[in-house]
């Protein structure tokens, strides 16, 4: 077993091979190509009938390179790829990304393909990613072994760890359709050697990376003790959000099929998650949104949640929801009254939530100054969600921008709350929130119950990390 | 008390005055306005001191409009409501729209003002919708009274009820962006006599509405007896999603100071519902995806659900949505196996789910083909979630609209079906499944969790169909 850091060569390697490299516009094709054009790193083609590879020229063996490799990349059929493995062991490579399926996903014959290749790895201190998966993304680099437009995507610090490379490729193409910013992407697949264990050990230490999140299908045996000893040790440092299927027997049994992964027993899981510190997640919707907050959001010093609306019906929404979860409204401060009264019209709610329907354009920011100055409130709600009418050429044709821009202004004052806005209806209303706070870090959830959900997610982990400094002080 | 019949005058008014008619760009300008454009119905604008309004001849009372008046609409401010509904009480208008606010959502004042257009109106036989509301949008005339861009919105067969006018409108909005087929839309603000009840009496017998959605806070007092004995009826012939919020004491202190409505013990109002067979439902969110699929799909003739997917991830997750919900995967009929074992390659998963990855664009119509006609399928899920590299110029550059054009021949001859598509990940993969399948009746849910959901809901409402037609037959 290597120490974390080696890892480093799986993101950033100096010197690839890739074995299987292919100029056909088959699996592998847009691999080659990404990595064959870049130029911080010495790239070889290793392919048995080719002398050049998209204009590269091309090695039989790797053992023919005449450099040393940080990391190969596997591209040959399964059946392969027990030779591939024995000439990187004589190559002397450490690290090895199998982005070929065909083992043991599928039948007896790959299984003992995939335990081949484990045996040699193992034997010569190889770590393996894989196979059956899209291996690696790194943002800082902007290197991966995935069929992504790498270039389309927004560097964050969020890690996201999944088990399919299916699924892990269509989140990565939903964060670059939503500008969500991501650190590391991890795919898994049949998890013949390196795990999320390992991933958390290395994770825990990537400076990139605030939040880690992991879609997960099952646990290898044996592992147990190892998992809850890494994620109760990471989760104290980083929040790490889980997200597992085969919760279910119908469940289970899917992902028996899908990756050939043992879900396990769903309570037993759950309770240990707990011990851990980690965060389940429900849905696919939650992890992004709770990434999304975790990452950008300060934790909140106090339970109390304020919300400014100008939907009295979304935020009765909100307040249910976020009671549900056992969250407080906070109770305002006589002075933080006193500053709303003096700019409300008469038929607005002043109390918690704020509701000032219309008139939120023209008092948002002194309503939101006022709350966000108030002792007793941890984090900030805004909802707000103003008719089309508002914005459309035929309608009144106001430009939110330049409203939200002063909103902006004094939220940024008070960076150290939590704060989070939700706005719901017409796509120009949405885009000009996206515009203006998204793009500044301020999370935009469409949903009110996610946000209220989120919220708590923050609250919570704020008080288990207190918890646990408080056992280390004592 | 009136017939039902007679709220046609609500939606279809062959005569309007707008009482308090402005050519001022300030509350009521836009309704104002777009009715006065109306060449389908006599328009006539009432204000005290204009002898025209936006160029058409203006009258200082109702009482000197020339013609009877079918429905008035109050833009006048409270203090003057009182003396508007004695003088279309002279006028023998039956009819009145309160978009007005100011009433007993503010204080007693305008308690007392509500209370006062009330008693009129009863002495009157005038039914009356609002005030503090945003009235009624019909989509078969596309008469509004509503600030909204009526030419935006798609007509469809979903009607929906809120209580609060902001949240009507970008209800409205969000349909309009995401061409969601309404009917009509009516908000209710402080239902100072027309409620819920009345208007679900309306929307029984509307030929054009197939799926009723409510948005409520409360219910008025003395009211529940009815309100259970409608909704009982109504559920029979049409499906009722109800969301409704002052479900925890937060929330009901939010909905208080909102629209003054009481929103009871939520306990009672859960049994209450549940009894009278509405579908209550969590989210905006979960409304608006349950009320597509219900409005478009024929309800499951079985249990039991087939899934066809890409991802195995993704179908796992449905999977444990499904079960959590009690519903059951299909069982295929043997026939159906063999069709597919003779199309799909040995690396895919032919067992429900079908997860045949990559090979989907390839084999997809033959699986969905040899899955729609197994009879122990009542519903199909379709998880199309390809990466966006498929697409992508720079990619595979593939048009994914011809493929599943091919798809959705195969479905067409099975539309007896229950089938709902889900595609997450690239904007451009989403585009190709909204324009294919949403645009021809089938719908996109892009929640795996909110699809699963939706189907137990079909399934629920057959059942609850099936054994209510069994009570009246026996």
């Amino acid at each position: 077993m290597q120490t974390d850091t080696s890892f480093e060569a799986f993101f950033s390697p100096k010197s690839v091979a890739i074995i299987g490299a292919s100029e056909k516009l088959r699996f592998g094709y847009f691999v080659t190509k990404s990595i064959l054009a870049r130029t911080d790193m010495k790239v070889y083609p290793v392919h048995i009938h080719a002398d050049q590879i998209m204009g590269v020229k091309a090695y039989k063996s790797i053992n023919d390179v005449p450099d040393s490799v940080d990391l190969a990349i596997f591209l040959v059929p399964s059946e392969a790829a027990p030779n591939a493995m024995r000439e990187c062991a004589e190559k002397g490579v450490k690290h090895v990304i199998v982005l070929s399926a065909g083992f043991a996903e599928v039948d007896q014959v790959g299984a003992q393909r995939q335990q081949e290749i484990v045996e040699i790895a193992n034997k010569n201190g190889i770590r393996v990613i894989g196979p059956n998966c899209v291996g690696v993304t790194n943002l800082s680099n902007r290197f991966t072994t995935a069929e992504i437009d790498i270039n389309s995507l927004k560097e964050g610090n969020v890690a996201f760890i999944a088990q399919s490379g299916i699924f892990g490729t269509v989140i990565i193409d939903w964060a670059a359709a939503n500008e969500f910013g991501l650190s590391k992407v991890i795919t898994l697949g049949n998890k013949c050697d390196v795990d999320e264990i390992d991933l958390l050990n290395y994770l825990e230490k990537d400076e990139e990376t605030k939040v880690i999140c992991l879609y997960l299908e099952g646990i290898k045996e044996g592992r147990g003790r190892k998992f809850i000893e890494t994620f109760e040790r990471v989760t104290k440092k980083k929040p790490v959000l889980v997200l597992k299927s085969g919760r279910t027997e119908t469940g289970a049994r899917a992902v028996k099929s899908h990756t050939g992964s043992l879900a396990g027993d769903d309570r037993i899981f759950d309770a240990v998650l707990k011990q851990t510190g980690a965060i389940r997640v429900d849905s696919v919707e939650e992890l992004l949104d709770f990434a999304k907050v975790l990452a950008t959001q300060p934790l909140p010093e106090v339970e109390g949640v304020a919300i400014i609306t100008n939907s009295g019906s979304l935020a009765a929404m909100t307040c249910d929801e976020l009671e549900k979860q056992g969250m407080k409204l906070a109770q305002f401060e006589s002075e933080t009254m006193e500053k709303m009264k003096k700019v409300a019209p008469y038929w607005t709610s002043i109390k918690n939530p704020v509701d000032i329907g219309p008139a939120m354009l023209q008092i948002g920011s002194q309503v939101l100054e006022a709350v966000l100055k108030d002792k007793n409130v941890g984090c900030l709600f805004i909802i707000s969600s103003p008719p089309g009418m508002v914005v459309k050429p035929h309608g009144m044709g106001l430009d939110l921008v330049p409203f939200y821009k002063v909103y902006k202004r004094v939220i940024d004052k008070h960076r150290e709350k939590t704060i989070i806005i939700s706005s719901f209806g017409d796509h120009d209303i949405i885009k000009a929130a996206r515009e203006v706070f998204e793009k500044s870090g301020i999370p935009l959830i469409n949903s009110v119950q996610n946000a209220a959900r989120a919220i708590t997610t923050l609250y919570r982990y704020k008080r288990y990390l207190e918890k646990n400094n408080k056992n280390q002080e004592s």
